[in-house]
């Protein structure tokens, strides 16, 4: 790569060369995997390339094409699994300029990437009393962009499923690194070919995705003495078709009491908890709902005191990644899997054989139009062996792991190749120059995923 | 019962005793089965009571508990079970001028029972930009009250499940018939105890009800060669999580081409469809879905010329009991079943065993959080004792059917009583005049349904 020409070329776009910036912005929170914190601590890109405009990306594009200059997209970085980092040196292109609006209309809204998503929440609730279907816990920091990008669902996804079923994004605007870059217009199954693709096939500037009613959502907790009847109870009220959560999400002792530090007041020391987010119509259903299953209502936020609730993180941020990222603030200890659970009984399986290793912390959510377990259970983290053996036990016992030890598409995902996405990079990255090293099947085609061995990316650091 | 004095105890309130139009007011859509029509043909009421006001139904309920005058009471008259008609004669309560809206929120709505439930929509569209969660196919004719009286779901069930399921239904007032009647606040679990009750228990004359976002849902008809492929994909379509329809029913063929007469321009003979009503950001990808399913896309009104569109009636009145509705009008000799399939295997079973004879009509809806077919199969009625052996086929194939030739709430429900009904009628109704012969339970608490034979109510025209 030729650096000195790949900067000319970019006339008066900013650019950020002080290695300690460089080196933040080279950061996503990778350090949640132990694995990806030891592999990846040294990586960093050589500048910071933002783009104002989207033709502003067309020449960065462009001259990077030119003088072979790896670009690794970015937005917020607030993906776990490195999959912002830049790990042939090289730019990072920062999209977080990219923050325009482009039009909402009753049940949809099209948008730049940079945005941040509860700023698109924000007008879209403004203009027409919509919101996103469903986003990650890191709502008030992550972009449009790289949701798309690099995540796969969230928060109301118990109702709209995962960013790749039909629907759920409408359009995408994508960018190719070529001689002469190409502006595309991805509709219905071609927006597959970039969706959850890290990056690596093209950069995602703009995005059309569906609206659903915006509502003051409310915060509940429900108690439980034991997880297995959180675990239920979860599966239950995920099921009732007339009762309108967005979030619910059950958490096995000791970690609410341990970790929710501002929640510690209404909570017990071996309480499990389920955390939920209801429509305001159905607090009250949920309540009798609840009732019937004996659970304790631990906190409502509709009810709660101004001077409690202002105290207190919405219950989003006490789920998903943001689970793991409390425990990782008391406990450096700890780090956790993905997983997806056939049946309630898989996940009682787990609870009994781990115990205290593996505390469980669950995602109910849609998929394929039924109700599924996904985990992110914790792990009391010993050791690399120990962790891949705790993996291959949930593997031998017919549980699905999507390992966020790796930042590979295919190491962290069905451990294949996705051909329409691998099909695309010929396309529209014919050099390879987007995010390298992210997706194996580029690199090193025949690589073989039986052998259960961590796939190493030979360009690593070539260019740092 | 003495009528003279029931009638002056009634003050001012509007009574209409002219023998037609208490006929007319005495009958609902019966007629839909040829053996309602043969047992209840002559079933009429005394009198016709026409409340303006709750207290005018309190003042109506005391008068009738006193002067032992039964007491049937009717919203548009639109349910084809004969759950509205006056088998032990007295007095119609005619509840449509009870209409008022009570107040409008963001996600819920309080009306009278008697409102028209496409005006409560127009009301709620317009204050807060929300729609009921579902509606039957007799949305522009049909009450709040009977609704929730006399049906169990419909358009928006594929999404929200049915009336019963916890949350659909917030609150109901209710007015007892006894020496002083009460009027009761149900709330929660409460609700249960009246809800598709046929008013044999209580007097609803107010809901409260949650809204969804209002869309202006686009009619889209998917075309098939072969039904099966066409049950195939209704139910695939119905686990799409992210594009959201509020109706997906399969009729076979030859029903589309031979009854719906306005769209018989764009059918073909012998083709089979598949009926939707897609939210507007759906239907792009529910064409590309469509796509894939080698569907044929015979109309979308998002597209359709004005001049075209105008003359065709939504499709929500092509399907649920509009589609038996357009049949009668073309062919008298039909009538339907009420049925649902544990899987598509049962649905094609049924289709191969009986062919041209039972014509398939589904409804996907949702129930308990799962996808289920909800069947309205219609029938070449030839006799009486061949409509029990079509019945008893489907029960000894694991096929549930709900019998819509019955007017009890056991026969035409899970044959068995509500306990928890039972018990409130205990309370509410003490002396048994209101809707005197619907529920099995009060008259004869021993009768067996394990014979398969029609109950007869005893009082039946006792009154006439």
């Amino acid at each position: 790569m030729d650096l000195a020409a790949f900067r000319a070329a970019l006339g008066d776009i900013p650019v950020e060369d002080h290695p300690r910036i460089v080196q933040q912005k080279s950061r996503d929170h990778y350090w949640y995997s132990p694995y990806l914190k030891r592999t990846l601590d040294h990586v960093t890109a050589d500048l910071v390339v933002s783009p104002r405009t989207q033709d502003e990306v067309v020449t960065i594009l462009a001259a990077a094409f030119r003088h072979k200059v790896p670009v690794t997209p970015r937005g917020a970085g607030t993906g776990n699994y490195g999959q912002a980092m830049p790990l042939a040196g090289g730019a990072i292109l920062n999209l977080m300029a990219l923050d325009k609006v482009i039009h909402i209309e009753k049940d949809r809204v099209r948008a730049e990437a940079g945005i941040i998503l509860e700023k698109l929440d924000e007008a879209t609730k403004a203009a027409v009393g919509g919101e996103m279907r469903f986003h990650p816990s890191t709502y008030r920091m992550a972009s449009l962009g790289g949701f798309i990008a690099g995540g796969s669902g969230g928060v109301g996804s118990i109702r709209w499923g995962g960013l790749r079923a039909h629907g759920n994004v409408l359009g995408l605007k994508v960018i190719t690194c070529e001689e002469t870059p190409r502006v595309l217009e991805l509709k219905g199954t071609d927006i597959l070919k970039v969706a959850h693709a890290y990056g690596t096939n093209g950069i995602i500037v703009e995005a059309e995705i569906p609206l659903t009613a915006a509502y003051d959502w409310v915060d509940v907790i429900a108690g439980f003495d034991d997880i297995m009847d959180a675990v239920r109870f979860s599966e239950a009220v995920a099921l009732q078709d007339g009762i309108l959560l967005k979030e619910i999400a059950p958490v096995a002792a000791p970690m609410p009491y341990d970790w929710f530090n501002r929640h510690k007041p209404m909570l017990k020391p071996g309480q499990s908890v389920v955390l939920m987010m209801a429509a305001p119509a159905a607090v009250e259903p949920l309540a009798v709902f609840m009732d019937i299953w004996k659970a304790e209502m631990v906190y409502r936020s509709d009810t709660a005191a101004p001077e409690v609730k202002a105290k207190l993180p919405p219950v989003y941020e006490l789920a998903w990644n943001h689970t793991t990222l409390r425990g990782l603030k008391i406990d450096e200890g700890i780090t956790y899997l993905q997983t997806q659970y056939p049946s309630v009984e898989h996940v009682e399986r787990m609870i009994r054989l781990f115990g205290e290793e593996v505390p469980m912390h669950l995602e109910m959510i849609r998929f394929d139009g039924r109700v599924v377990f996904a985990g992110l259970p914790v792990v009391r983290y010993t050791t690399e062996e120990r962790l891949e053996e705790i993996i291959a036990i949930h593997e031998a016992n017919g549980i699905l792991v999507f390992n966020p030890h790796r930042c590979t598409l295919e190491e962290g995902g069905m451990k294949k190749t996705d051909r329409t996405q691998l099909a695309f990079k010929k396309e529209a990255d014919p050099t390879g120059l987007l995010n390298p090293g992210k997706m194996i099947a580029w690199e090193n085609p025949d690589f073989n995923f039986e052998d259960n061995r961590a796939w190493l990316f030979s360009g690593l650091q070539k260019a740092g």
